[in-house]
């Protein structure tokens, strides 16, 4: 069984400064292979650490990915290291990366320096794969099984985690093709509304009766909701039909908590749902304060139906900008179905969208004598009228916003769908 | 000199479901003691992995801070492995954590029952922290010289973040103690809108005229500025004023850029300024899509000033909710100083606010004719007329986004000043 240890270098993460998101994303690609992470490691730009690290690893797994410690001003510590560890005997230039290096100082209106261009040198004891996104390329160490044991491989990627990532599928891809992984398929589906362990209880029957060669695999997120991943490791052309199969077995059990059946959120799902309409979206949020809207503007595209939002924080402002009769705030309560669906009708006539989304709750540890902490009312307009519905969780404030927006989603999709 | 090492326990982690977060604050806590963070290391919940690390760092380290492991779902593995790591010959049971574990369960309308109550039990090899905010209780297990070759301390701490950033400073105060590490005093002051190499660079004569027993920490995040933090150990009661008085040494040198003298954020000092003041604030996001909305009402007591936003990301809402003139659009391009100013002047008449806040700009890849990729306009309205600042930066879209929305509070704060 491949086993695999993520090892992510840089002063700045032991000191607190940033959060070490590159191993999440690293494991994560990990499992898509069936490579299980045993362990994750942090450590200072130092070489004597980095050397100790990475060859105790090195000697209890066959693959360690290894991140950051590289680039200019780290004075290369971590490519002079893995030098070293490997033997090297001396340096080559990746012309590749020479060409990338300039391509991207170029788009920021700068000559590429010797400095920058001796990130694209490389010790003679390692493959390359380009960094498209940065100036320092991902160094592959095959060690020999001598050195440790057994075979062992090194991937040395960027630290900056947004080139790390853009590493990942062609690590990925040399990880498949040299560990002889064969084919690998994955199918995901997406469910909100319900709890892991509830959902764990439903699907019971279904999951011990799934084929030997599939595996499932339980996803949850607060804001995406439980992802179920089936997945088959030497698969044939046969593979990704029978998953579907299997998925389609789900669709009786779980109805209305499937919400789509591929990888993807339910911002995307109500962005495939509005794109190429010609109908459009709005939002009025309370206490999710930006939250929603967010969310809506990360997917790609979204100029195209999302109009925009009113936070309406103060109560005056619910009255004076949406419309809210202040006798419903006053006979109702600032969080009640009344005002979450005069919010939304009014960001609806205010901005002329077709759909329109709201929101007013307690997100902190407090509520009022109507409704307790952790309460929202979610109101969704349109062409079929106003719709609301309640929901309550015990989080904390910053958990309580997330779900609270992540519900407000799930009952607009329900909206346009039943409507379309 | 006191060594130390973190470990997150938890499967989660390891596959990349949850982003290890507790390792950095509990780095950060640490650091505000003197002590250093030298291995942060992510590990199963496995009884055997658990003792294999936990030995091995206590081997390395004074101090060992752990987290995760705990609570009636994961079999306890952790506390056993600790008991029995320990030496423990029986349980004891903390009547301070039983009352608190019946007080959190009643405010969720449950009954305490005996799984839950069993959390209170601990390894009579350990002192306890009650756990305020949750059910497990912190554990201190302090090794004889003889164990690990020197005093070695290991904190068990809850892995539920919240629960675990709430137990630090208690663990902190401990460590003090038993350390005996004396006072240490810390003073932080903020500063925006320089970059971290350039403000050490103007501020390298100063640092080198620091008193021996001054250390300052440079510590920037792209969201509050670059912080500068100055530290004595072992301080008498004379170390804060002495600080005070070097840090007012910069004031001539810095200006501008000094946002405040404590450890803080710039919503927070805004909010300051704008308490107990009777005066309102509303903002206009456009590409920050509710960003700035959403770190403004971080902000606890918010609502006092803060009446909410729009977030025009349409066009066609910039005019018709913001009342920005069309021709304005056309003649000046939509990342503007005059569109800036127009969507301030338009929140801030929509709600009535005293001041209000506005940004357009590109934060994705692309721009257009009049203006780059990563340019935004910021427009401040309020007593005083209509300001506007253009800014530029070469991030990716993300933390564009970020630093567009502190540029704007930081222009907003700036114009605050100016007018009282």
């Amino acid at each position: 069984m491949t086993k695999a240890s993520v090892c992510t270098i840089g002063d700045e993460i032991l000191i607190g400064q940033i959060v070490d998101t590159n191993s999440s994303h690293i494991a994560r690609a990990l499992n898509s292979l069936g490579i299980q992470v045993g362990k994750m490691v942090s450590i200072a730009d130092d070489a004597v650490q980095i050397k100790g690290c990475l060859e105790a690893e090195l000697q209890e797994n066959n693959i360690v990915v290894c991140t950051g410690g590289l680039g200019p001003t780290k004075d290369d510590i971590t490519k002079d290291t893995l030098a070293r560890m490997s033997g090297a005997t001396g340096w080559v230039e990746s012309e590749i990366q020479k060409d990338i290096i300039r391509r991207i100082l170029a788009s920021r209106g700068l000559d590429a320096l010797e400095i920058n261009l001796r990130q694209a040198l490389v010790p003679n004891t390692c493959d390359v794969i380009p960094n498209q996104l940065g100036t320092a390329p991902v160094m592959v160490f095959r060690f020999p099984e001598g050195r440790f044991g057994h075979p062992a491989v090194l991937y040395s990627l960027p630290g900056v985690p947004y080139e790390a990532l853009g590493a990942l599928p062609d690590v990925l891809e040399d990880i498949r093709q040299h560990f002889g992984l064969g084919a690998i398929v994955h199918r995901t589906m997406m469910t909100f509304g319900i709890a892991e362990s509830a959902l764990a209880k439903l699907i019971e029957p279904w999951e011990s009766a799934l084929p030997e060669d599939m595996h499932l695999a339980y996803l949850p997120n607060p804001v995406t909701g439980v992802r179920l991943r089936l997945s088959v490791y030497g698969a044939d052309d046969s593979a990704p039909e029978r998953i579907s199969a299997q998925f389609a077995l789900l669709k009786p059990v779980l109805g209305d908590y499937i919400y789509a059946m591929e990888d993807t959120c339910l911002e995307a799902v109500i962005g495939a749902l509005l794109r190429g309409s010609g109908q459009t979206l709005s939002c009025a949020e309370s206490c999710t304060g930006g939250m929603i809207s967010h969310l809506i503007t990360t997917v790609s595209g979204s100029s195209e139906y999302y109009l925009g939002s009113v936070t309406s924080y103060h109560p005056d402002v619910k009255a004076k900008v949406l419309g809210v009769d202040p006798a419903i705030i006053e006979s109702d309560g600032i969080v009640s179905a009344a005002v979450a669906g005069a919010m939304a009708r009014g960001v609806r006539a205010l901005t002329g969208s077709t759909y329109s989304v709201a929101t007013t709750g307690w997100a902190d540890a407090y509520g009022d004598e109507r409704e307790p902490a952790g309460t929202v009312w979610v109101g969704v307009d349109g062409p079929a009228g106003t719709r609301t519905a309640r929901f309550n969780f015990r989080n904390d404030r910053k958990r309580n916003i997330e779900r609270f927006a992540a519900s407000a989603l799930n009952e607009l999709r329900k909206y346009i769908i039943s409507v379309k």
